[in-house]
């Protein structure tokens, strides 16, 4: 069986009223916003948020009406804070289809970008369930403030680890980690055992972003992004930072500074790349990616064997070692 | 006395801890993130939104601590969708400041208002009343529907004044209405209480909104847009849609569609905004907002005469007396 057959067997029915819940939220009057929505939902993927939301429920508990309604919300957030990064990365293109912004303008990305997170929030309060508005709330803080530290963070020379993990912490680690805090919530969780759940999702949060940055060294037509286009934003990650720290060479910390403010020519920018492959730079940001797997497997070897626990098990696996 | 002491006088005390509660929201561990909103509370004004919630509680019962959490959420959602809409309208100034977008670059003016939006909605879970995060979800949702719906209607030639109502409903009414409705039920009120508050809120709204379409037809440095600043950006407004119903002239019909598509010159403009005053626009949009203001006292007129109630007058009345 393969990955996402696994990670979505136990969760086959709550998936498809999931589905229909979703559809639900994004009907709305005015036709201009039915375009957009339309637009956003062909994109729709392999649905991993709100995926991992259910497994945690199930895993700590049972699928409620409130893990719906969550799920629902964090999917809408997440989609939300894409539509507005397209606006402030000038990306043309997400996952080989145009950007809202591209297709349509920013005033209208910016404006329903806006309408997808006030229905996130309508959403959550559906679920009658403050704890979980204050998780989608601080959620929806942390993203805003992650992406605002690593626009600050271009003209930060500083090529230390610590400013990496910040920002991924809080632009990506915390959105999984939200998924899984309010998947254990929604099925009635403990508080230690809602702790865990939240951890759970930050290990998988961090593995899925690491993954994403080691992608950025290999072309890939199915990500829709070329080789080095984190370089192209004047962004840093870990196997650049690696090799930053432990390769005595002033020219790649000349290219390293003329990256990050935008100077360095294409030219430069791909033996960087080659050199940081060379140094090590992507079995380092590897191996520590299959740390925080181990932490996350860890967690979760203290659940009975049952097969939610397999199929998450199944979802770790599948961050670390999806090809896009 | 003036108007806006008399508004204020009795929520003096509720003003303060509101102004308390408002500053402590927005700090952050982000530097560039602190910067954005320190410039925004400089620009911040008489903070009418607020003393509405305020003075709706009191008007419908007591402030509590809920009043004080609802009120700083709905400030804080005005503020970014003022954010965004500068963004939306590449506005360089704001009542004579310079805008977000203009000062720092739109990417922070989206990323900023994003988290102004989140931590809005994280004030109102902080009420711990899931009616008030309603209110204010559904309060979002309609301000970027109403923008989408403005931004849609400046490619429709249909002149109606239907069209022109559904838009300021939802871009500017539905605020007022939320104030009030927030204020009534975060105070007790019961369900008739809260619909009659709404319906306050709303003519509250109304009439502000055809108050400012007004100004639009004259110079006013206070306000910081220049006359005919809507034309410029094909939008006609009550003045100009009751004159296009009413006087016979092709010549006006014309300019109109130009108007609309972006393609009148200044001359055309000037020339029309003339034509409008002399065929009584101006004079049927006040009366219009004179009908809204009069079913707004009718409600109040039911409630006893207090200081509280001769406050919310003094509201209604600056609302369409006010010079900017």
């Amino acid at each position: 069986m393969d990955y996402l057959s696994k990670i979505k067997s136990p969760i086959v029915l709550e998936l498809e009223a999931f589905n229909r819940l979703f559809e639900s939220t994004l009907s709305s009057s005015n036709p201009l916003l039915d375009c957009v929505v339309a637009h956003i939902l062909q994109r729709q993927g392999k649905m991993m948020r709100p995926v991992l939301v259910l497994l945690a429920a199930k895993l700590y508990g049972e699928v409620s009406a409130a893990t719906l309604h969550v799920a629902a919300s964090l999917e809408l957030l997440h989609n939300a804070s894409l539509v507005h990064d397209d606006v402030v990365d000038e990306s043309s293109e997400r996952r080989g289809q145009a950007s809202v912004n591209a297709l349509f303008n920013n005033k209208v990305a910016v404006l329903s970008g806006d309408y997808l997170l006030a229905t996130s929030l309508f959403q959550v309060g559906m679920t009658q369930h403050l704890s979980l508005v204050q998780i989608v709330s601080a959620l929806g803080q942390d993203l805003a403030d992650g992406e605002l530290l690593q626009l600050a963070n271009v003209n930060n020379m500083d090529f230390s680890e610590e400013v990496y993990f910040e920002v991924i912490r809080k632009k990506t680690a915390v959105l999984f980690a939200a998924c899984t805090q309010a998947g254990a919530l929604s099925a009635g969780a403990s508080a230690d055992r809602v702790e865990e759940a939240r951890l759970l999702g930050e290990y998988i949060g961090l593995c899925f972003q690491i993954k994403d940055d080691i992608f950025d060294y290999y072309d890939s037509k199915q990500i829709g992004k070329p080789t080095g286009n984190d370089m192209m934003e004047g962004k840093l990650t870990l196997p650049a930072l690696y090799v930053l720290r432990t390769a005595s060479s002033d020219w790649a910390q000349e290219v390293a500074v003329r990256i990050k403010k935008g100077d360095a020519s294409a030219d430069e920018r791909s033996h960087f790349i080659e050199f940081v492959k060379q140094k090590g730079g992507i079995e380092y940001a590897t191996r520590v990616m299959h740390e925080y797997h181990r932490r996350a497997c860890e967690l979760l070897s203290s659940h009975p064997d049952t097969e939610v626990r397999a199929a998450m098990m199944a979802y770790l696996d599948y961050v670390i070692e999806r090809t896009y």
